[in-house]
């Protein structure tokens, strides 16, 4: 929902002043709308450009070299009013007459006509042109009355990029009505905005469903479905794109399409990517050559979740317009003159991990069973206990300690298997699981585990069989081993605070000569204790987790995962002895 | 919420791999993330930035010449592993090193730091730099502890043009701890996100709550408070950040800084434009020079909706540096060679409307008196059903004729006013009114309503008292140019359905000659009944209502609104009379 304002009936003013003053080397405000810093240069064509406001990028933000000349700004999802874009296509004619384009909507097409009679008394040539790229919003046949969504951009700079070459106002025009007609758009959406003032949304979709061909101001759509996976998502946007070619192109195979996912609000950035990803293989499959791409926020509607996509069907004409320069706040194109070489080239891996494994002895290959059988005991121990890591960790870290080490565990497993089958002794296997789940993982814990499993399987070796003492002798040094890497020391409320003392307890008891199951017994009894003593710490100050009162009562979050991983790794010992 | 996913464990890497698909001018992917398309000139430093998935642009959309040379992209809110951020930065290295450039957080800390090690163990010099900006995470004392959030662009963009001019490893390290510490952020947040996959929020704030300082992962902030409007946001922002200023600066007055205004993702680019206009204005009072503002999603946290703000106190040096060019998939500056010269002259006014009113008549003056008070009944029974009208609108509109209606009812009233105020007649009066409904309603309903009250006015004059045919006749006048504005007919559940029987009633009923105020009785029964019979009606098929079915039982917005007023001006005249 829409939170920052002042006085809601002021809302689209004070977001135009806002917009200007933080765009100055770009546009300068003029009654009803913003115009290039720069006068338009005699003799060329101004293109106006124009629609309500709540859509940004659309219009302002589209305003600049290579693109639009001017916007007028009405306002929240209302058409400017006729004076308003006279005024701004007034300020922006450069001699040569006004092209006024928007989105097709009743109230854009009549202020902008009534605009453009105004402009011709005023002496001020005029034409206009509706984009209506949504296919959802009306059937083939009367495609005149669809409505215009991010369509909106790749015909709004064809005629931009016409005009900027000294084309005559009617051929600016016919850039317009040829990119118009090869321009197609669809959407989905799962949520509406609620506009500035309002204590309710525009519109609303059920829970996990999906609103198929929904407008952008809440218009109805042509169905309701389940919430997709993002893959199904791209496959329904393209699918339905493909079945309605224009005119004069026969079959999707051989032609290049400028391709814009966009994304209304809501939707973010990386879930456009994952959308998108599908997305060009799908147009790859079915023979579209993909030309600049955007994805991204470029017709927006508040904090609307939702996603479109939109095909322009290129010729030679219409990709050269695609792809010219612009620099506007928003749309910013051919920056820094040439572009830079292509070169498609993945990098050689650098972690190819080298698969073969160092020779080891029988009793150290015996004992890589026993680390196995422990690191299956740590993933799922892990696995058990997913949700209850995060919420401890959300108190006050970031939540996300019962995902990393879920990702960390199972990885480990994975590679410690791979290893055992190719005949790994212990150290190797735990070296392996070591930068598996470094690697996996990621975060501090991931990090962390990565050089606890590391100093341990430097203790074992490939070698020997791992005696208790050895065992013990790994422990401390992986307590040490993390003490340096995460600069704390017992009392901070960290792993730390239960790694301590395990390996104290681990060391004791296999000194007086306890054989490791049963040392390892009691040092994970020490652990527990120590894990559930440190709800009663306040933690370390530090990054991330600055807020100390916040946990005292709760436990650590790597201290309680340690604690179970050491009783589960001493019943896959019991088990497996 | 995330909502666009196939598995959700494969996210990050989906998502990393459409990023690099949609943006090969820019970048090529490698193993744990992704290096400039172009290979790093031998002899310059190599910036090599990461962090955690979820935050888009940072950290692969700030790849690319004048930034970053590449970088490491790890899981969802997790720091990518050592072993990635080796791998990227070996792809990036020209042979003169690397700058490793993160987020203040522990696990990137660690990670960073095991990657610098491993990068010298292969024979590439490699030093780190965290940005530690967000001044709620620890006081100043500790300010080594705090966690990096939006002040990361700066400080990368300062180090990373550094670097482009050839600068050594530690001149280029130099950099990044200058600009660090003259950086500072300060955040608020209204609600969390949801990672992709989970079934909640990573955390929330309560209704019409703001946390203050809350961090970008869900860290907790240091206090709540209830939802400020724009301006006290941005008062809160800009004087929190004043008072911590970087050592070696005195005073904000005479001092220059880049500033960023960023969206965490669902607080969208008009909302930011408003805080920004006060944020401008804040640091101008203060005497702080703004340099190249950045307004929009630079560090986002998927949608959370949440803004920060960010200053860099700018030397020379480090403004040199801010304001060269870059060309990235997320960030571009300097595009098309030469800045576009600043004209900050406002264009002079276009509808600068002559206050002064044409001369009138005793009797059309006194006419304007019963007109002004017909305006104030029909500005008061539009704000009176504003709420009911948006609901029926939203049946097969975008929900604004309430809105719209206000707006334009209002500003007519207020045009109307002044102009009588002014001695004008009936027909200025109406005039005024028209122009100001159209200008500040937009919309279809701006429109159609400004050509009612113009088409009055002009049937009415300023000259002759209004008789009750003239009325009738303005009436008629109103509902020709309506139909041929809006190009509906009766029958097409619009608002032309209404106008049309009350033409002819108040045609009829005159014509016998009933007097005005018993004649526009007959003509609002007559429009009442017939708003009433739209909901029969299918609508017209057409832009932003193409789906009939969905209103069947539900009658027309602009046809309700237009009988509510019907019945209010009768009222009107019943008292002024």
């Amino acid at each position: 929902m829409t939170r920052l304002f002042n006085d809601p009936a002021a809302f689209a003013d004070e977001a135009l002043e806002g917009f200007a003053a933080a765009h100055r080397r770009w546009v300068r405000p003029v009654t009803g709308g913003v115009v290039r810093a720069a006068a338009t240069p005699a003799g060329q064509v101004a293109v106006v450009i124009g629609g309500g406001s709540g859509h940004y990028p659309a219009f302002s933000g589209l305003v600049g070299r290579g693109l639009a000349h001017g916007a007028a700004v009405g306002n929240v999802f209302a058409s400017p009013s006729a004076q308003q874009i006279r005024s701004v296509a007034r300020a922006a004619h450069g001699g040569a007459g006004v092209l006024l384009m928007y989105g097709n909507y009743a109230g854009d097409v009549l202020h902008f006509g009534q605009a453009a009679e105004r402009l011709a008394a005023d002496g001020v040539e005029a034409r206009t042109y509706a984009v209506a790229d949504d296919i959802s919003s009306a059937a083939p046949d009367e495609s005149a009355e669809r409505r215009g969504i991010a369509g909106d951009l790749p015909v709004f700079k064809a005629a931009a990029a016409a005009a900027e070459q000294g084309r005559s106002l009617d051929e600016v025009l016919r850039v317009a009505e040829r990119a118009g007609a090869r321009t197609r758009s669809f959407g989905i959406a799962f949520s509406g905005c609620t506009l500035p003032g309002s204590d309710h949304p525009l519109f609303t979709v059920p829970e996990a469903r999906m609103a198929v061909g929904l407008g952008i101001h809440g218009e109805p759509g042509i169905g309701e479905e389940a919430l997709p996976t993002a893959d199904d998502a791209a496959r329904l946007l393209v699918e339905t794109l493909l079945k309605e070619l224009p005119e004069d192109v026969a079959a999707p195979d051989g032609q290049r399409a400028a391709v814009v996912l966009n994304g209304l609000g809501s939707v973010k950035y990386e879930e456009l990517f994952v959308v998108y990803r599908k997305v060009a293989e799908l147009l790859g499959e079915a023979g579209v050559e993909i030309v600049d791409p955007e994805v991204g926020e470029l017709v927006t509607s508040f904090d609307m979740a939702g996603v479109s996509l939109t095909l322009t069907w290129l010729d030679e004409g219409l990709e050269a317009l695609w792809r010219a320069p612009a620099d506007t706040p928003a749309y910013r194109k051919g920056a820094l003159g040439t572009p830079e070489p292509e070169d498609d080239e993945r990098a050689p891996a650098e972690d190819a991990r080298d698969t073969a494994v160092p020779p080891a002895s029988d009793a150290s290959r015996e004992a890589a069973g026993t680390v196995l059988a422990a690191l299956d005991a740590v993933a799922g121990i892990v696995e058990a206990h997913v949700e209850e890591l995060g919420r401890i960790d959300a108190v006050a870290g970031d939540g996300d300690h019962g995902i990393g080490m879920r990702r960390g565990s199972t990885a480990a497993r994975s590679a410690a298997a791979e290893a055992r089958e190719r005949g790994a002794g212990a150290g190797t296997v735990l070296h392996r699981a070591a930068d598996a789940w470094a690697d996996r993982a990621g975060g501090t814990s991931g990090a962390l585990w990565g050089t606890i499993l590391r100093s341990l399987g430097t203790a074992l070796g490939d070698r020997d069989a791992p005696a208790a003492p050895r065992v013990a002798e790994g422990v401390t040094e992986a307590s040490a081993a993390v003490r340096r890497l995460g600069g704390a020391e017992v009392g901070d409320k960290t792993m730390v605070d239960v790694l301590v003392p395990f390996a104290d307890a681990l060391t004791a008891a296999t000194a007086e000569g306890v054989p490791l199951t049963e040392a390892w017994d009691r040092a994970a009894d020490a652990a527990t204790d120590a894990a559930a003593a440190t709800a009663r710490l306040l933690p370390r100050k530090g990054r991330a987790r600055p807020h100390a009162e916040k946990s005292l009562g709760t436990p650590d979050a790597g201290a309680h995962s340690l604690a179970l991983i050491t009783r589960a790794v001493h019943g896959a010992l019991l088990n497996h002895h």
